[in-house]
């Protein structure tokens, strides 16, 4: 079977592409000796979580109960990177297969006593990193003083592990022009932190640091035992304008139809903002919500629900009616997360498909509605 | 069942505004004489598409093979409003029930060629609007005499009916200062295309119009026949902003719990791109990614794939960790389409839930993979 014969707008995964940034990513880690915890927020797909862990991952990091769920099916050593707040979300974490080491990340008491509670009742042991506030100011403790105590805290619980912290530096994709003195400062700041949890008594066991953006620096900072990137398997245009990989490493596509050219200088395509996301490019120039591989110079420069509007302004390609062309979304994470089913290829073959088994939250119907 | 036992984020809509909003879009319609063809594109819902049919809708518009595929089970009579571009697309759209009457609308001969093949191969006759271009520039034929050519090419195909013209004033909503200005350079100039139509023999059965934006004033258009509006059932903050609804008719919300409140100034949300969908306000002044229904004067100013940073500059509300809120979109289509259930709600109970029954493409893994 081969691409011609799927109906747009399809997600199509190069498999030789995909293998590749596997590799990679699997040997720069050996390479400077982190655990590699990838994370599934990218994918969210057994097909692709088996590769990784086949790949030598130690485990998975994942954002949401239901990836966590969906991935415990493969994986016994699960990290759920997000604040386990709620008592539903502590509640279904603890409820993965009895077997799976659960470790969560949190910043604040609320969290722990959530998530405290939920082991407790389940009779079982989560471990918890603490997360650290490195300058992207989402979340994280924002001072080593409270991070300590905080930590403190999570020794105190006895169905609680305090087993390391985590950071993640995405403001170095986001608005420093120059990573190589946001990274230098980062480095001073994390040792001074990891210090003064040393001199606490309380050495973290792991320091855990994303991201994709980073990745291929993280050895710069000290003292990092793991690491988990996310965007490297499928990259995307960000990845690649931020020098984090080539074009040519772009994994994943949205296999698109020209439907309509019939204003001047335009021609439409059927994948609009249900099919590509209306993610900006982030950290570097670059316009519009996706890129053609067959032709580089046009954009999506406009977008509806269904309609992805290329500007032909750039190119002398025009093309005809019913053709068809590969976009790079520019943030894939989001992208992937609109599609049930990704399709993979070898050049032109279609060997195989697998789904987005992550896709969406899990959320049962009202009973007897 | 009340809302507290919900996991968050989930999709939530108030059932009493729903009622009221498709009463009031089925009240217009009956009020001025149009047939009521809604687009099931905002929801996506056989739940939904069941209540506009028994509020007196004659038909329903989709975009995709895949919606129109899914009505078929409730409704004979579809509006696939999308060029049916691509053998694939056209053979999809024959392969529904044979009792159901289908149209298509388009803007190419490419389009024709597709559509009639497909009609022919499956012994079939399909209704043909001429899509015609009124100040969007997205798709439509963007002069009368084009419009008349296509339309004398349609009655040329014996597998074919010419069936109308259909229009999209979604540029009022995007670009236009006064609406009154441009609704009425749009009537004028609708009123010289249809005596083009007159002139040359072909006077279109059906003169059929969106959108939600401009909803309330269809009928300052000339010899409209027909309306297609989508938004209306749900509303959100843009339909708001642009006076279409008032904020208490905005009848679906993300309900969310703050998960972390460590940056000063700050709450961080479960919802973010994910969950939300990263949707400008358009056709007004309008920041943020959604607008909380308990703090309205709290904005989603910044997202990652599942945080929701809220900034609380402009309120004195302080919340809690674990707290909750609800979120109205800018744009309810696009961030429905992230859901595979909708939560229907009466005050705080829990009432019923049902299917986003034709998100995503109904795509079929490839065989033997």
């Amino acid at each position: 079977m081969t691409l011609d014969r799927l109906e747009t707008p399809a997600a199509v995964v190069d498999l030789d592409r995909l293998d590749r940034n596997l590799k990679r990513g699997a040997d720069y880690t050996r390479e400077h000796g982190f655990a590699l915890r990838p994370h599934i927020k990218t994918h969210k797909s057994l097909f692709v979580a088996a590769a990784q862990l086949r790949h030598g991952a130690q485990g998975l990091t994942c954002a949401t109960p239901f990836e966590t769920e969906v991935m415990s099916s493969i994986c016994d050593d699960l990290l759920n990177a997000y604040p386990p707040v709620g008592a539903d979300r502590a509640r279904r974490l603890l409820a993965v297969a009895p077997k799976s080491r659960i470790t969560v990340a949190l910043d604040s008491v609320a969290a722990v006593d959530n998530i405290a509670a939920a082991a407790r009742a389940a009779g079982r042991k989560v471990g918890v990193y603490v997360e650290i506030d490195v300058g992207m100011h989402r979340v994280g403790v924002t001072s080593s003083a409270n991070a300590i105590a905080l930590a403190r805290y999570i020794t105190a619980q006895p169905s609680l592990e305090f087993s390391g912290v985590e950071l993640y530096p995405g403001h170095i994709r986001e608005s420093v022009e120059s990573q190589d003195a946001a990274l230098e400062q980062l480095a001073t700041e994390l040792s001074r932190t990891l210090e003064a949890f040393d001199d606490a008594g309380l050495t973290p066991p792991t320091v855990s640091a994303g991201s994709t953006p980073t990745l291929w620096r993280t050895h710069e900072l000290p003292r990092i035992t793991e690491i988990r990137p996310g965007s490297y398997v499928y990259n995307d245009r960000t990845t690649t304008a931020i020098g984090a990989c080539a074009w040519d490493d772009c994994a994943l596509s949205i296999l698109t139809t020209v439907v309509s050219t019939t204003v001047a200088g335009q021609a439409v395509i059927d994948a609009g903002s249900k099919a590509l996301g209306r993610e900006p490019v982030r950290g570097a120039a670059g316009e519009g919500f996706g890129q053609l591989i067959e032709h580089p110079e046009v954009l999506v420069t406009r977008m509806s629900e269904e309609h992805g509007m290329l500007d032909l302004g750039t190119s002398t390609w025009r093309p005809e009616i019913g053709e068809r062309v590969r976009v790079v979304p520019n943030h894939v994470c989001v992208t992937v997360s609109l599609y049930d089913l990704m399709y993979g290829v070898r050049g032109d073959r279609l060997e195989t498909s697998w789904p987005v088994d992550a896709r969406g939250r899990g959320h049962k119907p009202v009973p007897n509605a």
